[in-house]
């Protein structure tokens, strides 16, 4: 692609006028670095061979990309990764970082209940950034795009001293309404999608070393860590006949994120721990020294999905139930309040 | 908003769980910096007393926003804007970096020939940020929303060791196809709308130091580097009579601009700099040392519209002919070659 705010630059200020970029073909040898390759260089590197999502009508190269919305309107989402605060080089690969700072994104728009239909992505890097490290950064965010069903119509490449992603993500929701978090009724069954805790055990594996890493289901939740696999298709393909009343993206804890559900829809949630069992997480709990149940209700980044649904005959195959809707306000365990969701994140 | 991708902070890795945030109830007197304030306080007053625009269906507290796209499809660009490299403190206000922020993107959207819909926003600050800065940039930014017919439907604040602006933002393109840089043809006239040069005046001038800007014509074209005005009803006003062949917005300059529409059009523009001329430049480069043309051929972030019309009677009120489409490749002022658009920006 020639220009645009698709993948091209930011409009770059007088500032960096003294900042000359050194072109590909003024080097014989290939360009290492973002700054060797320059800026168009860069953004064809990131794009070649990439086969663009249907919903994606115009991809990159012009001022603006084009994206469809057959249901006449669009779910969007966006977040922006710091280096060293939302990833740490020295923990996860290019290519990890990419897939997480997608999936993020993406299990957002699904639990809009909506289909990802394209993601535009700005990238801010240090000049002596190696080309293949943005590369391998922008395969990541392909894979999984392609893993949501959708693909990356564009962005913007500009230097920055550190590195830093920001992702918007696009959803179709098709003719259904989208699921709010304010939908559950006392009565409802609370239910999740996916993996909780793993990605916070992840966590505490790496911050202990990497010779704990080693172990075989140590390495299960520091892959989990670095590349979460929300579960899109246990909310795309819920059958028709499921009421489900609230979704959301378990992404700070499940307390805090059902703490939302329980807050927007002015109802209580109590969950049962008898549910929340894992035995992986509590075999490495025991050696580190840590509780299994602090990472399954608060480890954060999880990225699976939390939900209310009518009826206990209404929680699909590929849903845990894990609690239950009842009047009040707050989310409690086994009856009991722990740390209130409200203000959660504050100290988490 | 209680929380979503939309206006919260992103998720947050367990790599911050020892920065604790000091909640604004925990303290007797009025938050002065985010750290006190907190993400959800700094989240609420943001978006303390908006109203959002009419095509954002559902704005910020979920986990995403719904914005309409009436024409089934929708336009889309972003930029990562980055402290010191494409704004500075001491030059420009929290609310001039969040108008230009806004301004930017907006004229990428309406360079498609669409009509600004929404924006989300991510933002990235230290914890020390006073809270009166972010606010005074969400007023910034939310007034040239507005200006643009839009709002903002939500967003993502972020802790970053220094600040950093995404955007993306939305257009409806109506039943009209979108207007590419691609449609030039031999015998178009080149035109433009809006001021060209002055922002890279203002740059100079500031560059210079801040007695120069004391000047009122100085200070005319400081402003407008602070604040880009893009003439968007020049565009979307746009009679239904007038055949515009190819459209894009003037950041990084007429001549690397233009080039990109010579590029993508197969064809070569030939700029005519009788009709570049401008007294106010003139005056300001006389004083400075500098040359007028440069700023207005190289100047950068117009924010200007450069467009093709089929014939000399397609060229509406508003813009300015600036010179004609012939057959070739490049593009030149008064017949003869200067810097080459392509790879212009790795040497501005």
């Amino acid at each position: 692609m020639s220009e645009g705010t698709v993948l091209r630059s930011a409009n770059r200020s007088p500032l960096t006028a003294e900042e000359t970029v050194i072109t590909a073909s003024s080097s014989a040898r290939m360009p290492k670095t973002v700054r060797e390759l320059g800026e168009f260089g860069l953004i064809a590197r990131m794009n070649a061979g990439r086969t663009q999502a249907p919903n994606v009508l115009l991809g990159p190269g012009d001022d603006a990309a084009v994206v469809a919305a057959p249901a006449g309107r669009f779910v969007v989402t966006t977040d922006m990764l710091v280096q060293d605060r939302h990833f740490r080089l020295d923990w996860s690969s290019a290519r990890d970082i990419g897939r997480k700072a997608i999936a993020q994104n993406a299990a957002d728009v699904v639990a809009m209940g909506a289909t990802p239909s394209a993601f535009v992505v700005s990238f801010g890097c240090p000049s002596d950034t190696p080309v293949d490290f943005v590369t391998e950064l922008a395969d990541g965010m392909w894979a999984e795009a392609e893993r949501a069903g959708a693909s990356i119509a564009g962005g913007d490449v500009v230097r920055s001293p550190l590195l830093v992603i920001s992702v918007t993500a696009f959803g179709d929701p098709g003719e259904r309404e989208p699921i709010l978090k304010s939908g559950a009724r006392p009565g409802d069954i609370a239910a999740v999608a996916g993996l909780l805790g793993w990605s916070g055990a992840g966590y505490a594996v790496l911050a202990a070393g990497n010779s704990a890493a080693d172990s075989p289901s140590f390495a299960d939740v520091v892959a989990v860590h670095r590349v979460p696999q929300p579960p899109y298709a246990a909310v795309l393909d819920l059958p028709q006949s499921a009421v489900i009343t609230a979704l959301t993206d378990v992404s700070d804890g499940l307390l805090a994120d059902m703490g939302h559900i329980a807050e927007s829809s002015g109802v209580a949630i109590d969950l049962d721990s008898a549910a929340l069992h894992d035995p992986v997480l509590e075999s490495i709990a025991a050696t580190l020294g840590a509780e299994a149940l602090d990472w399954v209700l608060a480890g954060g980044e999880d990225h699976a999905f939390a939900a209310t649904f009518a009826a206990p005959g209404d929680v699909p195959a590929g849903w845990r139930p894990v609690g239950r809707v009842v009047a009040g306000s707050g989310v409690t365990v086994d009856g009991i309040a722990r740390n209130g969701p409200t203000g959660w994140e504050s100290f988490a």
